[in-house]
């Protein structure tokens, strides 16, 4: 049965910044069913460029969600037993597929009915947990079995178990990490250079217009190439594209370069500049609330399970493993588990690498 | 004593892509005394964004050569026993830094009198080691007891035992690796994606004018972000810069961006954007003369020695494994040494790296 995106209104959201935004509305999808206590829920976050389609397909041939293997009736996130709950983020980098919905500068602002630009306020993942918890108490939860996620996802369950260490028994960060240090930030700095770099991009304010696409599209490339291993393109050689020869002329390309750009420019088209940039920022912001990542950790009595990949060249496994020993400097129960796979950074969304972490996510949630 | 930068001329010199360049000039320099038989050389090859300057000073109180830990009197690289050589490269990116002597983009085309800009032809790792041959011929050196040099430096060493196998003794290969596969060629294309993005550039026919100096700028943090790791930037914290605030405004900036922003500013001063996207492509077409890499390496009877960092996130350690491998599956003798340190892949240039391995260098120049 396909899954169906609900949407959620919430008013006068005041962001960690202190600014307000008086209509908020953002996607999400459920499976499963609450119970009476209201205490048998996890919620998946999703990660930088992801949405709430965590499962499921949502007309029949269509994709999959990301963390597809893990959820569903009898999987390790059994909807049988459990209330599952994903939800788009503000400022989702996919405010024009048709399906996510969000609250960001491409979106409208009530105030001019025009898009809000630049006028949108910086948020930062605090801010995403903030309306996700609004969701929750309108759907009724009361405490999260598990919160869970990849990427961008485990830094969204890190900071929940930090503003809400009473709601939450577990907490799960895949290919992630809890500390947005100085290299973080200069990673999503150069994630975002060629938006900024773009003059169509005139400072934020193109309006409802195309704005810089080509930027957009070279960005999406950038995160592609860092998310992936150099396994998972090996299968395109080193042939050249159609056109001139990279050999003789710089306008040249190779055929890798060419299946990148056209996958970049179709991200670019369902995607917005200014979501990219603003989702960067919330990013660099993380944890940004407490005094330091070992302080935001002393906070959340929740047990863990801590899933790097070996190859990931965004959130490096070191990551993983220096959250895992400040965990159990606090007297923490953490477990550890490793995504293998071909893919790098985005073992954490490849299907075999899942279903191979399946069964540890299982009994994580049933201990 | 001060070291000196030499100029080599040569003429009419045919690139691998079949164009001709009527006057190279590359700039060199030497240490120690080429014995009779000409068989005591080093050849010293310098990494993508390095110059000749590998060993001393230029002047009292400059900066020292990349590998002065490696290479004087009484060192590793002895040169009160080797002839040590190393030069500019081919359309070298410190064209402007008043001291490198190159010949690409940014140079001047004597049918023209004018900079070559994209009339310059592609050219290849192949073509530097080509111009590196001729002036060894002319300073009398008849074989390598090594060829040694860190990230393309190392390229250009394996590029040279599969050349001119016959003239190579030793291999050293820091920081690098063997396979420019279809990801390190990705790589180079995102670090080269904010200079064509750059309206400045104007298709590289930005004549002797700045250029796209902003696009420069952000391609050399790129590089410099991909070459550290975490720990080389920890002391920079989270501090926001001066100015708008990153929490509330998204002009905002961190201390480490704003930082690497004005190193980058100063690099993209003394270098030439098109410079940058020849030298990228010639790492690109690295061995493209050879059906494979496995052919190349197997041409080349030298010694080996490897030179990993196991932090590197540009020349991943997996690239140095594989090197080793081959070279052993071919019954070569393959030595393996690790730079550590907290600079990821700039652990191949960093002093306290190279000292530690020193004692290895010298044990296998002697045996």
């Amino acid at each position: 049965m396909p899954v169906r995106r609900e949407v959620f209104d919430t008013r006068d959201f005041v962001t960690r910044g202190g600014a307000t935004i008086p209509e908020v509305r953002v996607g999400y999808q459920t499976a499963g069913r609450l119970n009476a206590a209201g205490d048998n829920a996890v919620l998946v976050t999703h990660y930088f460029s992801g949405s709430a389609h965590a499962w499921g397909r949502y007309e029949e041939g269509g994709p999959l969600g990301f963390w597809d293997p893990l959820i569903g009736p009898g999987r390790a996130i059994d909807t049988d037993r459990f209330f599952v709950v994903a939800s788009d983020t503000l400022v989702n980098l996919n405010v024009r597929d048709g399906r996510t919905v969000t609250t960001g500068p491409a979106t409208i602002n009530p105030a001019t009915g025009r898009p809000w630009g630049t006028a949108f306020p910086v948020v930062a993942i605090r801010d995403f947990v903030e309306v996700q918890k609004r969701l929750l108490d309108h759907l009724g939860v009361a405490r999260l079995a598990m919160v869970a996620g990849p990427s961008m996802g485990g830094m969204q369950a890190v900071e929940w178990a930090a503003a809400y260490p009473g709601m939450v028994d577990r907490v799960m960060v895949a290919i992630s990490g809890a500390w947005f240090d100085p290299w973080m930030i200069s990673q999503l700095d150069i994630w975002t250079a060629p938006v900024r770099l773009d003059p169509e991009w005139r400072g934020g304010e193109y309006g409802d217009g195309p704005g810089p696409v080509r930027g957009l599209a070279e960005a999406f490339k950038v995160i592609t190439v860092m998310a992936q291993d150099r396994g998972a393109l090996a299968p395109f050689g080193r042939a050249a594209a159609e056109g001139p020869d990279p050999a003789c002329d710089i306008a040249g390309r190779f055929e890798v370069t060419r299946a990148m750009d056209a996958a970049a420019a179709e991200r670019a088209r369902l995607s917005d500049a200014n979501h990219l940039l603003w989702m960067a920022r919330a990013n660099q912001l993380f944890l940004q609330d407490h005094a330091s990542t070992e302080a935001a950790l002393a906070r959340a009595p929740a047990r863990w399970l801590v899933v790097p990949s070996p190859t990931d060249h965004v959130w490096l496994p070191s990551y993983s493993q220096d959250l895992a020993a400040v965990l159990r400097g606090q007297g923490r129960a953490v477990e550890m588990a490793e995504l293998t796979g071909a893919f790098g950074h985005l073992n954490g969304l490849a299907p075999a690498a899942l279903e191979a972490i399946a069964p540890t996510v299982a009994r994580f949630l049933s201990d």
